[in-house]
């Protein structure tokens, strides 16, 4: 008889991650059970999956978000969506994703479960199917509680491929307000309890892009302003494309709560990651019809134009026309402001 | 003018895991440069790979094993191999891999570097290419120098699919030796210098699955007896199959090396970590064709059958016919003997 985990009492220790009994236990009695599908099911070392009927897109992102609950999701609906976006930005159809998790000698047995569940919840809410999994426990002070690697997999038909050359005169689209997600997190790890309305944005993109795509917006190129924020997604295509940026600072949408959080702890929201934001380079022609349908659509309702693409080949630079008129240069920060955001 | 990383001096910080600068210089001065592929070089999130002409085959690991140098291999080339394995026991030819670091603030890059470095060649070796990646950064205690996870995919035609129906007195085959990783390991654990000629079995394979597909064996089903050793995996067969198993201990392959580490130690080499072993089970009449193949490839030197399905649709049990004449049973651990030996 297979003797029954406790999940409100237990945690994590050594044995469940040392391949026999204890681990198998753990895996029948959560994984199987929550993300329930017939590869996982079939308990191989591999998942072995149908033919894919175009390229294959692949992706992995380890997360190590500190605290692993905060306002709007945790590590494991992170984990989900942080992985669809990076298919998704690259013109993929995500369809599976394989999780790893790292786990603490002492980890609560009920916050893995929320977190588990909670990854299920994410993947049906993006159409993915998690297949293929692997646990490790390390002892106590040679973790942090969870750590959770996914690695996705996609693929992208012909219709969908993105990456084109870029013009002077391009537009820079995002599908709604800034550092939400950043903000939200550095507010449960300091208690800042007057933060309490701010939410990640943790979401997944791909319902928006099959949106856009299925709308005929032609989009040049894209991507998610996780890690560094927008500013570093600018200037990672700044030095990719040679190109210099120029964004407004009155564009860029900002709640106010965010806005004011970000003064008084004086953090500049433009090197904030985000979790369930898109920025999209199209033609100048091409801006109105895209920020227009984004806005038809729930998760890009605060769709913007925020620059353009001002010289192309180019010693690459990113700049901002400030609220006051001025010009400022958007540099990408040498560290971070937040660590252990994602 | 890009700043020139130290490897000999400087140390893994926080600003490394942060998206900005610093990453870019250690993903261009170190992991670009190693595994130097077109896909990498692309410099985006995601990989987009050529079509596969076959089912997609999927499987992740993540590697905490301490410490990261040992015996014949390290962190990196086992998360290659490992991963690699899991892919061709599935009958898969492996393809891609993605790596996720999860690096400790203070790592030496020295000691990174050399990890990455072993990484590229045990690619190589295994002919699969490193094609995405990802490195998070967490502060000075909360993780263990370096863990790594990687996924791998890989493409399975018709031919090489395996998972056929056991029958009762299919023989079980394995390519050499036992549990020298786990072995190698705990010998440089806890400074053991008299066993320092133990080497980890850690090696891809692939090459010696290949070459028997190629040479008309017929296999049933395969795994790579890994965490738990072949105990695990043994129990595991026996589980999905609702078999029992019997093996032979006069017929397991044993280095006299390892025979005495284990006395010494009291560890039972059955239920110990292999990373370059095979089991198989074919049909009885396949057995010797099988065995022999293996002994013309350099790494099935010391293949042997060391058991058979003794029934089917039974109770679930593997025992052991011991070098005395007695019967014992062959449990898997509850936990394991030897923790964060990959």
């Amino acid at each position: 008889m297979a003797i029954k985990i406790n999940f409100k009492k237990d945690v994590i220790d050594l044995s469940i991650g040392a391949g026999g009994k204890s681990m198998h236990r753990l895996i029948e009695q959560l994984m199987q059970k929550a993300f329930n599908n017939e590869y996982l099911a079939r308990q191989e070392d591999q998942a072995i999956l149908p033919v894919l009927n175009g390229k294959l897109a692949f992706t992995t992102d380890s997360y190590v978000v500190s605290p692993y609950f905060f306002p709007g999701g945790d590590i494991g609906s992170l984990a989900v969506f942080g992985t669809v976006n990076d298919l998704a930005v690259g013109g993929a159809k995500p369809l599976y994703l394989s999780v790893g998790f790292i786990l603490e000698e002492g980890l609560a047995l009920a916050d893995l479960k929320t977190i588990v569940e909670s990854m299920a919840f994410a993947a049906q809410k993006a159409g993915v199917i998690i297949v293929t999994g692997d646990t490790k426990v390390v002892e106590k002070g040679k973790g942090d509680g969870i750590f959770i690697n996914t690695t996705g997999v996609g693929v992208v038909s012909d219709k969908t491929a993105t990456r084109h050359t870029l013009q002077t005169g391009d537009k820079i689209i995002i599908n709604g307000n800034l550092a939400e997600h950043g903000v939200a997190v550095m507010s449960k790890r300091e208690n800042l309890d007057f933060m309490t309305n701010i939410i990640s944005d943790a979401a997944p993109l791909n319902g928006l892009i099959d949106y856009l795509l299925s709308h005929d917006c032609q989009i040049k190129t894209m991507r998610d302003p996780t890690r560094g924020g927008v500013a570093a997604t600018l200037n990672e295509w700044a030095n990719q494309h040679r190109a210099s940026i120029c964004i407004d600072e009155t564009h860029l949408p900002i709640s106010t709560e965010v806005h004011s959080a970000c003064e008084l702890l004086g953090l500049d929201p433009l090197f904030i990651a985000n979790e369930g934001k898109v920025l999209i380079i199209c033609k100048a022609d091409d801006a109105e019809h895209v920020v227009r349908t984004m806005k038809q659509h729930p998760d890009g309702k605060n769709a913007s134009v925020i620059g353009e693409i001002t010289k192309i080949n180019d010693q690459p630079q990113v700049v901002m026309k400030t609220a006051f008129g001025g010009m400022r240069r958007v540099d990408w920060l040498t560290g971070e402001q937040l660590p252990r955001i994602c």
